[in-house]
């Protein structure tokens, strides 16, 4: 028995997770949410060990199917995958080669003849996820599909937040920047309230989407408004590249209203935690001493994806009847 | 004794494949390339199991060195070389780099003082993988080289139709499309007249190269009658940018004269299987009816074809004497 | 015990290699130097093997981060951290998305906050493996930093040389080429001069930067006059973008000057061996019947490149006290 703490993560924790896929927060029950939660803490020790691998996902193949460049995130799926001892394949396909290319259906329906056990997708189509998770038998994890959802994300912004806090529900917690273009925001809104949290979004007029009430969050203007007594605050990643969209006028214009200064922060509960799905743009929507500062746990946000997402490559295949055997 | 089937298979099957590479169907003999078949076929058992994964090339490297682009070729060929627990490395070499970079010779001697033990080669030069299999003592394997072979293409569709068919003396194999430009069908012609097939070709006149009957083919111009009385017909993929060459007016014109429609498929037998080596152009050389329908055994050859790389990359290293310790 | 020769390496050698970081030849002792040396001999008898592969990194994760392209040193600390069955995780980070994207510090941090056990960084910039080594608790190899160094390569050269002339004191090194603009060389100078040679340098004069009395080398700008009597003759690769600076009128004036030919060879000591890092310029600065001649050793330094490498990592982390358990 050469890893005996892999055992001690299924005794201790009954597998109730009967999912074939992750494709969003808005499919998942808060009791699903936990447990995923509570599988990443254990995993998490690991991580901390000598030998961070444990022989869990021996023989699966995990693919990573990006059709939007990624390091970041394709990164932290590989690493949580090899800790597992899972084999990945990587495959990034890039726009012109689609143009080119084969259908999406066609694509997946090749991977799926060679037999991987978890395919991970990310792709500029709301929804790409769930087509494939009906039409193929492995299992299909989303990692960012479109303007949707980014639920491995979420997961981990969770798993960060009640580390800290001790707790998701009751909290007040704000979310600023471009609303409307985030697949992080939409999924981060569901997770928090679904765990009982409050959720205030805000952003400038055109990026403040008109669903917003509906899934149940408060929607301000200010950004001082918005972050007054909040006890999370999580910024988004300004798309530079929408600034020719006239959503606002100069990156220095938005920085001033939307970006997250030591001032504004002071705003926020003296024990606020400061977040960001990253890559930073400093002294845009962030300001550098606030990203640097005690408060902030971005790292830890970072350090939390890898174990979070070994808990979802984990429930995904242990949940099977023959997971007894890993 | 983790994984006692993989003991099995060597004691079932007198290794008696002697060869340092994997170059052409040319070179092959019947017998050879059954005992390819026959060995693929012990590892698709291994791909239905829960742990798709056994230890036989456990401390191998295989480096796959891709001068063309290719996802779905070296996806299978990593996917089998992993799942006999082989090292990959993988290494694609754009066509800019080569210009200003060194010589393939170069190149080869190289990687090869690198130690690895098999170099899967693809590139876009007739007979790259013979002058690197002369040149090196690593085993090597073509992935396609040019206009000219790409032999486990042929076997996974060798072994596709045997399975289906349960032989592949005596059938009638049609291959339709630019077969001029197509190392699929270069090898697949050898390989079905080899095996006891008769192959006939079908495509426009400058599609149709002039050494076909040389290699044993019968020759038609017309679709149906090619298709007539088939056991297999074999879509070739049409590479959509040589209709700048002229070959033909417009896509539309080719598809009604060398596309494959559910009427024309009615004139091959009845069991007639429909194979393609992928990706698909839908609507062009195949209609998507046919393509889906329940003859396809189009998704059949990608599974075969990690069973038969798997086949291959065992059989190159497993013949050599000091194979036992495998 | 499975691979008991693993054991026989720490026994034998005391582990007295305690750096955390590789960054470059400058900081390292002549003792220092020895045992990295003596460790790679160890490791190069394992290449010899049926099975190429140790279970010394069981567990660790290696992360290659180029932010230049590479594939030929990439190759190589892959295939070194696999036969030491490390976990490989490959980055490449494009010039564009540099542009657009975070700080240095930023992927840094965020890398470093995914747990990986050691990070091989090639950059443009000079210092960054410095930047990241003093920033992180992980390990940092440098993999070539601008114009300031490339550790491995003079570590693999010194290697390549110790073993062809026994020793690595009293040496007559002459390197030529482009030295203002070669890492390596910078390197090399070094590493010969810290293990008692004497080096010649020798190009162009806008090709020799103004430090090179101080680093106590020879300078010379007449290449029969570097080469006569040399033991190692080491040519540099030329640049050929550089071209167009007009550091030298044409190609051919470059090769008739400062090209090593089979004449100016002779001129070397019999036994003189001709080194090159590749990739090689055939024709330009090295004759083809040089580079393949009988006193070229530009293949060794490939395999003993793996074999540098292998011993890097090894000492990266098995200096550590929980090194033991291993």
């Amino acid at each position: 028995m050469p890893w005996p703490e892999t055992q001690a993560i299924r005794k201790d924790m009954p597998v109730s997770f009967r999912r074939k896929d992750l494709l969003g927060i808005a499919d998942l029950t808060p009791e699903e949410i936990q447990l995923i939660l509570d599988t990443a803490v254990s995993f998490k020790e690991i991580l901390t060990r000598e030998i961070k691998k444990v022989p869990t996902l021996r023989g699966k193949t995990v693919v990573t199917l990006f059709y939007e460049p990624s390091t970041r995130t394709r990164t932290s799926f590989e690493i949580a995958a090899k800790r597992l001892s899972a084999d990945t394949v990587n495959l990034s396909i890039s726009a012109s080669s689609v143009v080119k290319g084969e259908t999406l259906g066609d694509t997946a329906d090749n991977l799926e003849a060679m037999r991987p056990d978890i395919i991970i997708i990310r792709h500029s189509a709301s929804g790409a996820p769930h087509f494939l998770a009906t039409r193929l038998k492995s299992s299909i994890v989303n990692a960012g599909d479109g303007l949707h959802e980014h639920p491995t994300q979420a997961l981990l912004d969770l798993l960060t937040v009640r580390e800290a806090k001790g707790r998701l529900d009751g909290l007040k917690i704000a979310i600023i920047g471009d609303i409307a273009h985030s697949r992080v925001a939409r999924s981060d809104i569901q997770g928090f309230i679904k765990m009982g949290s409050q959720v205030t979004v805000c952003g400038p007029g055109p990026m403040l989407p008109p669903y917003l009430e509906a899934l149940g969050t408060k929607v301000s203007r200010s950004l001082p408004e918005a972050v007054a007594g909040a006890d999370v605050v999580m910024m988004l990643r300004l798309q530079l590249e929408r600034q020719q969209q006239m959503y606002f006028s100069t990156l220095r214009e938005y920085a001033r209203f939307f970006g997250l200064s030591l001032a504004h922060l002071k705003l926020a509960r003296e024990d606020a935690l400061v977040m960001h799905p990253g890559p930073l743009n400093r002294g845009v929507e962030i300001a550098p001493e606030v990203a640097d500062g005690p408060q902030s746990v971005i790292l830890d946000q970072v350090t939390n994806g890898v174990a979070v997402r070994m808990a979802i490559l984990y429930l995904l295949t242990g949940g099977e009847p023959s997971g007894t055997a890993h």
